[in-house]
């Protein structure tokens, strides 16, 4: 028997309470029993989201949330930029060229965090630039962006959208989308909030519902009017996904319950922790600057596979954590601290970490990060 | 205390032995314990689609894969034929339209079913036809489509693929993919398949795939190509939906100890005793021909609105069916054999509509259906 840890940046640990609510018997998505349930994950969200606009709640990965992001507020041709940091910004670069965008790029070395002033030179330069793109964390680099700079910033451009990919960041970071002027956020189920894969949400503001009136790319599954309106009566557009928006709603009512600080000062906590404990046993971050919330990208030593680490945590002690993704795979492993993580899970990763490097001939004192970590975990 | 029963078509109830496979700690979807779930579920699939080529797994509900299957097969401009017959031909003719198609329409009356001659007809006139849409049941009028006939037919035009909307029809009806030369069968996993709405389903033949290679309209999400080759590895293209694929496999694993041909005789007999129970009750079927093993719709006695004998069966007692949609709202109203669903299933739905059919005033001998559905089902 070898138990299993998952320390992955998503999918993250559903907490038995919600996978138990998700296992009660099937109910209709149009019937009096399901509704409150959906209108009580809508507000959730909303207040999770730090909005006053609706969030809407989609059948898909996070993936389709970006998709629509895209779709639903452009036409082909449009100039938009993209903050390139790491895999996932790759992404919406991708996605924006799939739909024929024109992509102005701000390519930002993998471990580093974006300097507002970049792109407000950028925008300076191009004032057909219609939106602006980023992650909140970047999960291949486990760097988090100053979205509350870039908000304050891009808010001074009007017509520009500010658009950012918070599916990894979603719990984990303080993201006021309201007071920042974040016009559209994407989240995703598997990640803080604790659920399977299988939703997105996306938040849409006012200004950027403005722009949908007068994008007229084809869309059909990531309608965001359709979804907009019917969630004014608490459906979706499409069959619900019903037993993940139960989840959802039942992962809400944790979250709530622990209080909106207090989840993103755990989550604060348990990264610091963790780094705090990766370099007391010698290990470098990957994240150079402004470190994530959500997962910690650690260097391997010099001469040492990073996927040997990640495998090893996982074959041999059952942590599953997460490699390094396309220029970083080999260079790096990474450990989450994301959604449903106690204490314990950070100590786990630790300790685990520390007898891996022992049993890789590393030099490596047992207990020292682990030391580390239960200073700050004490407080 | 009021005891639900749901016998919609969709969602369906989901066996408690999948519900509770799903609420399993998580697991991650690129890791060695996820691979041999996805690996089997993939090839269970083929078995249920009856063929050698891959069926793709989404995350979305069927929506999306009708959606893909328009996508990813064609241009701007082609020429198609849909075959229109209810709630979900128009949906075939709504998204073909949304990406640009020209859509060519054969218009079934509702409530009934496809002559195969009208096609020929149509591909006849206009050899420039690219491909036919049609639902194999049309959840909306109850109607199942001679999809072999159409198929023998579509055949012969070397150049035109056959799309069938499967999503209410799988595992109800006996679809040879290959057999029939169905170029593309959407399915999806709150029906037949007995799990939470949340997958989608995609075969593709070869001929649909060298259509792929000259396709060049926007996709990212939905985009087959890529997902065929991550499939090759057991994996999907983005984040998989975990507990459903897993629910997937349990699923699979249930119906192939079943037995192919049986699941699809339980689903015929069940269709087969309800009908005769709601004509010996005085009831007339919606269906004029060819009545779909899925779901049955049931004409509402004059005078009476198919609404309230819907309402009355959910809110008097228990029974979640259906009600009639757009122009067959108030006309009809609908109770489903679907998925996981026992004689008892029936009996309980033929016997709940008598009660409600006296109560609304109606000549109803108690226990007259039930007799009927009861002889039936005894064999």
């Amino acid at each position: 028997m070898l138990k299993q840890y998952l320390l992955a940046p998503g999918p993250t640990p559903v907490p038995p309470e919600i996978l138990l609510s998700m296992a009660m018997p099937i109910i209709h998505h149009r019937s009096p029993a399901f509704l409150p349930i959906l209108d009580s994950a809508k507000e959730g969200l909303k207040w999770l989201y730090q909005t006053k606009n609706d969030v809407l709640i989609l059948s898909s990965t996070g993936t389709g949330g970006m998709v629509g992001s895209v779709t639903n507020f452009f036409n082909s041709g449009d100039k938009v930029l993209v903050i390139n940091s790491g895999k996932f910004g790759e992404r919406w670069t991708k996605i924006c060229q799939a739909y024929g965008l024109k992509v102005a790029e701000i390519l930002v070395e993998w471990g580093y965090s974006i300097k507002p002033e970049r792109v407000e030179t950028a925008l300076r330069k191009d004032p057909d630039i219609k939106a602006v793109f980023v992650q909140a964390t970047e999960t291949s680099t486990g760097v988090y962006h100053d979205i509350e700079g870039l908000g304050r910033l891009i808010r001074n451009f009007r017509d520009t959208l500010f658009i950012v990919d918070a599916i990894s960041a979603l719990a984990a970071h303080d993201l006021r989308t309201d007071e920042w002027g974040i016009d559209i956020m994407v989240g995703g189920s598997q990640k803080g909030l604790m659920l399977p894969p299988g939703l997105a949400f996306v938040s849409v503001s006012e200004k950027a519902w403005k722009e949908n009136e007068t994008s007229k790319m084809p869309r059909f599954y990531f309608d965001f009017r359709k979804e907009r309106e019917c969630l004014a009566t608490n459906q979706t557009n499409f069959t619900s996904a019903i037993t993940l928006i139960i989840g959802l709603n039942e992962a809400i009512k944790m979250l709530r319950k622990e209080g909106l600080e207090n989840v993103f000062e755990r989550h604060s906590k348990f990264a610091h922790a963790t780094r705090e404990a990766v370099k007391s046993i010698g290990l470098r971050l990957y994240a150079k600057e402004s470190p994530s919330n959500s997962v910690t990208a650690i260097e391997a030593p010099d001469g040492v596979d990073g996927q040997l680490i990640y495998k090893t945590l996982r074959e041999k002690y059952g942590i599953t954590g997460a490699g390094g993704q396309d220029k970083a795979r080999g260079r790096i492993f990474r450990l989450a601290h994301l959604g449903y993580t106690g204490i314990f899970d950070v100590i786990t990763g630790i300790a685990a970490l520390e007898m891996v490097l022992k049993e890789l001939g590393q030099p490596s004192r047992l207990g020292v990060g682990v030391a580390r970590a239960q200073e700050i975990l004490i407080d």
